[in-house]
């Protein structure tokens, strides 16, 4: 006999999950709906030619890759894993995209802003909170290089994040130019920048000594300058640098604080990097973000110099959404400006922003804080059970039911004349809260018995009157 | 360069494709859950094992079978298919059921319903409306065998199909155990059975003539019997034996005499059926289905002793929707009871009783006849576009999208300080039906531009007014 599991790194959801996930999922969609993003949806298999070279060596590794088939599969001539496979399962959200834009030029509009959230496949060693099979929720504005396309997209997310209960959110920005500027005038060779992004993408890791350890081992500074640069970079350094006043303030007076401490540290910066072109695009860019913003954010937008982001194909703006609580430290989310990656598949390059929200991250941490409202939580199947007195009623409980749906209710039907006691008792068991009884005594007095199960209280009722008095005892 | 379409037989669904997908599979959500369906996912990848062997010979060749990755590939030694694949992808929702409920038979209720709206693969050839990539719309009730599961999910499928506009759908009931009383009678041996069914499953296709040549040459009948077989259980036929008056009648008149007709029809049936147990069983089945549902369903249930159903394994009660108009002749839909496959996974049998529904062949016939609602078949991004006047009123721009939004519209920001008319004529091809112009006078004076795309009138209103405004024109 097989084994029932599923697949290793693979979950089945039962009820109550998927009711939590499709609750964040649609906050989701309803968020970006409402910035005018429109749903794209591609297929789970692409041509395998479409994925192998998108992601490096190691991405390529842990493609799933789907046997030829029929004819096609010519084993005996097969010498190496690409004559056995021509096609393979989605490994993200972005390399699809790149080939819809190229495919549906012309249908699609000049400006075009998807969001798309489906599952995707990576053939990674499954560890606590890492699956081979998960979703992304990815929301891109293809087409135009000015900074609302980002203002919109924080904008966004920003909403997603209140609107799910990340009070303690922040969203970080930075500027690859930023980063070029301030290796620019440390006078950091071209081909030793990469190096040191990479060095300064673990400061969450391994901290500012570890990142200073590592710029010099990679030899792209000496001691006393890994420290100093690391030392500007880092945001904790930075607040003692620009003290923030401790006066206890009016939360909109707390709001114009910070964001002016914000405004003052980028002008730091811009000043700083003065002598850079890069640089000084980049801060000026920050400047226009946070112009555009303003004070609308829920506080939580915050210039983090030290954000680099390993991802190679940023060519802009950074963003990150980080967690700062004791129980979950980490990223929720990221994106920022890719101007070189949707062309892939044309022959011009077309200015994109993107940012991608990590669904299963966000469940976890949802679910250690009890941050899902009481009616998602406790997964009820239905509003309300309606039991069956005996074989000549079952008709009458149908209508009933029928009639409860009618008046908005969730209802289901115990399946069987079983005796009242067993009815109650799987109505406990999957977690109605009410339960209707329709015996000999209400159908000859034209009522019903409401039952609620957390209570116990017992009403009679006519039934027109089930569904209020369901949603009252309810709110 | 790659080919930019999609793989073979795949496709991508661009937004207006989606949102046409979402708002059916949005009404069977709704529906399902408002019967005390619950939802269920399970993975697109499951082992192999699980999979093959369950589908017949031609099913274990359509499955889409993974590579398998790193030091497990042994393609040396590899001698066949089975040595080179570990995983495939889900075939259908059948299965997958099957092992959830083996492996989560203390977590799930003893009456588990759910419903689950997945896609599946299938490695088939592509032809019209015949995709290797397709939903399926799957309705289960596990546990029980009473004929309120069967009752229950014709109700919810009645809904859902006149939710969706389909007042010509017929649902099609018959028995399993109707079909083998049938055949007991006609004194046809248990093993000639199947073959009867096989040939009887073909009557849309083929005909009742072609039925009774097949019926022939599978050596089940000779000649007169086999017309005799055959026009018992055909439709049309009986229509003429049972004659619907033609006198006009109330519409409530009209449907207590056709579910007159159907009872008078099982009834003869019932008769003709009382020296086989197994018959008269199938008919006592039928007739108590007729019952419990009573007038309620939208006059579309109907008993067809010809529905025979390919699959053998219905055990009971056998389903179909089928659809009768002249641009589109088939079924949208199928099930019953199959109390023998859920419990393939565990020890114990587990009786069963489900519904699928073909979401591809609902979506297009409800293109072809024109069935979506208007603001679904428009299929706009927003419901209001801001322009930017200039580089110094962006960020008031953004403002006033912010504003917009939180008055219950979805709105986008044109990105660019491009000329107006370059921006009117992108919300045409976007389609927006409202675009918000906010120039200097509007500002000065504390006002909004507010344009119909449609009609194009202009008006100027404060923007608290600017939701209402956009909502009184459009209803």
């Amino acid at each position: 006999m097989a084994s029932t599991n599923p697949a290793r790194g693979m979950r089945d959801f039962l009820p109550a999950d998927v009711r939590k996930r499709n609750y964040v999922i649609n906050i989701i969609k309803e968020v970006y709906e409402s910035y005018g993003f429109e749903p794209l949806e591609t297929p789970a298999v692409e041509n395998i030619e479409t994925l192998l070279g998108k992601y490096g060596e190691e991405g390529n590794q842990l493609v799933f890759k789907i046997l030829k088939r029929g004819e096609k599969l010519d084993l005996e001539n097969a010498t190496k894993e690409s004559d056995l496979s021509d096609l393979a399962l989605r490994y993200d959200l972005t390399v699809p995209l790149a080939r819809v834009v190229a495919n549906n030029k012309n249908e699609l509009p000049k400006f075009f802003k998807r969001y798309q959230i489906q599952p995707v496949w990576r053939a990674d060693r499954p560890a606590r909170g890492r699956f081979r099979e998960f979703y992304q929720c990815d929301v891109d504005a293809i087409g135009s290089s000015s900074m609302v396309v980002e203002a919109e997209l924080i904008s966004a997310v920003d909403e997603i994040l209140s609107r799910l209960g990340f009070q303690d959110a922040a969203i970080l920005v930075n500027h690859r130019d930023i980063l070029k500027g301030l290796l620019d005038i440390a006078l950091i060779a071209e081909e030793k920048q990469a190096d040191a992004l990479v060095a300064l993408d673990k400061l969450d890791k391994i901290g500012p000594k570890g990142v200073a350890e590592e710029l010099i081992s990679r030899k792209v500074f000496d001691l006393d300058d890994a420290n100093n640069f690391v030392d500007l970079v880092r945001r904790d350094v930075r607040i003692q640098v620009f003290p923030v006043s401790d006066v206890p303030q009016s939360e909109e007076g707390r709001r114009t604080q910070e964001h002016g401490n914000e405004l003052f540290l980028i002008e730091k910066f811009r000043d700083l990097l003065t002598s850079s072109p890069a640089g000084l695009r980049g801060a000026e860019g920050i400047a226009e973000l946070f112009d555009l913003l303003g004070l609308r954010l829920n506080n939580r937008l915050s210039f983090h110099p030290s954000l680099a982001r390993g991802l190679s194909y940023y060519t802009g703006t950074i963003i990150e959404v980080g967690l700062d609580a004791g129980d979950f430290k980490g990223s929720i989310g990221g994106g920022g400006r890719y101007d070189g990656l949707i062309g892939m598949f044309g022959k011009e390059q077309i200015p994109a922003c993107g940012f991608s929200l990590g669904l299963e991250r966000i469940l976890v941490v949802m679910e250690e804080r009890g941050m899902f409202p009481a009616e998602i939580a406790e997964s009820t199947p239905a509003d309300v059970m309606v039991t069956i007195w005996n074989e000549e009623s079952i008709a009458d409980s149908l209508k009933l039911a029928s009639d409860l749906r009618k008046q908005g209710l969730r209802v289901t039907v115990y399946p069987e004349a079983d005796k009242l006691g067993k009815q109650f008792k799987y109505a406990d068991s999957i977690n109605v809260p009410f339960v209707c009884v329709l015996g000999d005594e209400e159908r000859a007095s034209g009522n019903v018995k409401l039952k609620n199960m957390t209570s116990g209280d017992e009403q009679k009722l006519p039934i027109e009157e089930i569904g209020d008095a369901i949603r009252n005892q309810v709110h």
